[in-house]
């Protein structure tokens, strides 16, 4: 009996030390295999460097591509060509219509300083009208920022030209906060302006950089508001002119831009998948834009997001990984000015009733990745946690709550995961919408790890969802 | 009894409430206060950037620096002037003999192919005797690394040039790691090749980037056999070398260098500190190397190191913060090619019988920082992992275990925690012991994010140690 009842007891400790260790022996090597898998991937990224040689043929075949442009429907072309040398088993476009703004070939300005002619830098911001024939001069009131207009009246403003001049702030360590602290004037300067009867408008570019690059980007207008260019310039010369001010408040700043809209323009988003071997109606996305402003190649905005993108669908083929779930890399058109591509694709993928797993946009610059924000509920902002260890391995363990992307948001209620890629943010607005972001400003291995780190989301998902 | 009984109850919960909740609002409430203040030295850090100006000054005025040189003389009084004027209570030089090898002015290579002349980059390695008078020509064995040469005899080396081409390897995400497996080839490819009788060495540059730049660096020579001299080439050159050498295996190369060592000069540590208001004998440092290549600037190699030491000591008295224990900078001196004033202050500091309580070296350049490897028992490394969430908050939260840095390793064993910085690696080798380390390569906000991390670190350890 005591012989037996120690055999009990010792069968019954290794039966419990069975049932704990297996799983956790099962989990230990599962997570050894995904290590290992995910190894592959970053090193296979870094050695090929395939998206960097696509975002080089990018840069300089399509060069800058603003919607609407002939560049733009080149690289409608070359991401087509691209996807399917990559490996992907399904390409098309989908068409849509987008808005056609040109800058046109003036941009000039200056001030006065008694009679000496001070050439300032200046680029028309994306969507402004142009000037009378010949160009504008008025007075200048300089205002810090967009809230800071609230303590003008008419009677300042009237018939003079509004040189918004907030800075972004430096104080923060994610420049994107800076970012969204300080964008409003340039979205919304022109209509503020004018309400109080300004007559144009100019802005200190949205960037921290201490340069001569105006930094263009989208405004807005509003049909109930008279409508009055805008222009951006240099925080160099945003700096020289304030100063100026303060000498010479009746300086007069003339400057002379010639864009115009155009009627809209027929172009597409282009798509490529791996179908799904268990699961092909599940829809695991990444995307960035296609588009790009018309100042510069558009390298890290957002060239190295669809680089990024093409290149998951590489590594997979690369590596031979078959998806469970289907693969989808989007390549939207018009973020920039419209994003009518993202609200084409939103609208399809509700009538046409795709399930969306995960979206993960990449539109944040081909610089060192750090992580991932999340836009999703509790119990699935959980499992994904619990991947944090095996991502920090890869130095893409930062996972925060937060906004995910302009071009994917749409999806907003049709995807479980709304998701962002984090790459470091310190250069990004160096580079901005500004001549400035051309493909030798990416670093062939910083972009590269954001493709890994992009591939190793989206083979998590698809393994473990 | 009953009422009492229940009383006893309630109260006894209530204690139990206040006995845990208690110490759980308390480190809240300093976690809070951590949080508060350290985000205080990354905004002022990043407003003020008063590191990335002393480096300025530094790259400016002192420039190439190499230990003996006139330009390390000046960058001892730029660190003396600038440690006071940033508010040290105590600073002061450490006599130091340190090596003193001149590069001269010859840095000539060049192979033939049929009867053209093929120019390539070359630089001396450090240490390097010179070739003789008016060069050396001889025929060319490409060898992969320094453990390929094994495969070689005397037979094939005797009388011929060794061109090591061992590249880094590229699948590794830390670039330091590829550093580590590549760079043995330059210290000790001429001594290995001159054991089986070559004539002289040209290793391929130890970067991953594909430029004309030769990377210097420090060689070694043993008294027991021949030296001979040694250069780099570019990658580039390298490769195309390495082409040639296939079509053509009796290739000449010729290269001409007249480097030589003069003898030992005076030089200095420089040493900086706040003293402790409560434990001035308990000692936290700090440290970089003052020392750079002769080619370039030395911007992140090591000048960003001694920013972000300096602006230690500026940012606390900026911030009024009175640190508990001595807050010591120490500028060394011949890091690059002796370490002598390691040496120096190591046994200085065995001698004089200081307290170390942690020792931080920054020579990894000057890019975004990601954290921190700690050399330390497993009781100190445990209560430095405490402070991990407060740390990622400010995107310095990846901990490991790990080595620390060349000049702080002689205080092994005197020191409770030796550790180094960790800023994002992916450009470091871009610039390492080439000419284009210079000023304009380092990022103002990037460099400043380091400066914030050190001080981070250095307060934590003054508050809680």
């Amino acid at each position: 009996m005591k012989r037996n009842t120690y055999g009990w007891v010792v069968h019954r400790r290794l039966l419990l030390f069975i049932l704990i260790q297996l799983p956790i022996s099962l989990i230990q090597a599962q997570h050894r295999a995904d290590s290992i898998f995910i190894q592959k991937l970053f090193s296979t990224a870094l050695v090929q460097k395939q998206g960097y040689y696509f975002l080089k043929d990018l840069c300089n075949h399509a060069g800058p591509r603003i919607s609407g442009s002939p560049e733009a429907a080149k690289a409608v072309e070359i991401a087509y060509d691209y996807l399917k040398r990559f490996g992907a088993d399904t390409v098309y476009k989908q068409e849509v219509m987008v808005p056609h703004w040109v800058r046109g070939k003036v941009h000039e300005g200056y001030y006065l300083s008694g009679k000496t002619k001070h050439t300032i830098q200046i680029e028309a911001l994306g969507g402004s009208i142009a000037t009378p024939h010949g160009g504008i001069a008025a007075e200048v009131v300089e205002v810090k920022g967009l809230k800071d207009i609230k303590n003008f009246t008419e009677k300042d403003i009237k018939g003079r030209m509004v040189f918004f001049n907030g800075p972004m702030e430096e104080e923060h360590i994610q420049t994107f906060k800076a970012y969204g602290g300080c964008v409003s004037q340039r979205w919304a300067g022109a209509m503020e302006a004018a309400k109080l009867g300004a007559v144009a408008v100019i802005i200190r570019s949205v960037t921290m950089s201490v340069d001569y690059y105006p930094h263009t980007g989208s405004m807005g207008y509003n049909d109930t508001i008279k409508k009055i260019p805008a222009v951006a310039t240099s925080t160099i010369d945003a700096d020289r002119l304030s100063k100026e001010l303060k000498k010479n408040p009746s300086l007069k700043l003339f400057y002379n831009i010639d864009c115009k809209t155009l009627p809209d323009v027929l172009s597409h988003n282009v798509v490529g998948e791996i179908k799904g071997s268990v699961y092909p109606n599940d829809v695991i996305l990444v995307g960035g834009h296609l588009d790009a402003w018309d100042l510069a190649e558009g390298a890290h905005d957002d060239g190295a997001g669809i680089a990024h993108s093409l290149e998951v669908i590489r590594l997979f083929k690369e590596l031979g990984y078959q998806p469970k779930r289907t693969i989808r890399v989007v390549c939207f058109m018009n973020e920039e000015n419209g994003l009518r591509g993202a609200i084409k694709y939103g609208e399809w993928a509700k009538t046409n009733g795709e399930t969306h797993i995960l979206a993960l946009e990449t539109d944040a610059g081909g610089f060192t990745p750090r992580g991932f924000s999340f836009d999703t509920d509790d119990k699935s902002y959980a499992f994904i946690n619990t991947w944090q260890p095996l991502l920090h391995q890869f130095g893409i363990g930062e996972i925060t709550r937060g906004g995910s992307g302009a071009d994917i948001n749409r999806l907003k209620g049709n995807c479980t995961i709304l998701c962002g890629l984090h790459p470091d943010s310190q250069r990004y607005f160096d580079h901005h919408h500004a001549a400035n972001d051309v493909f030798e400003a990416v670093h062939p291995r910083e972009l590269e790890l954001g493709s890994a780190a992009c591939a190793t989301l989206l083979y998590l998902v698809d393994k473990y969802w």
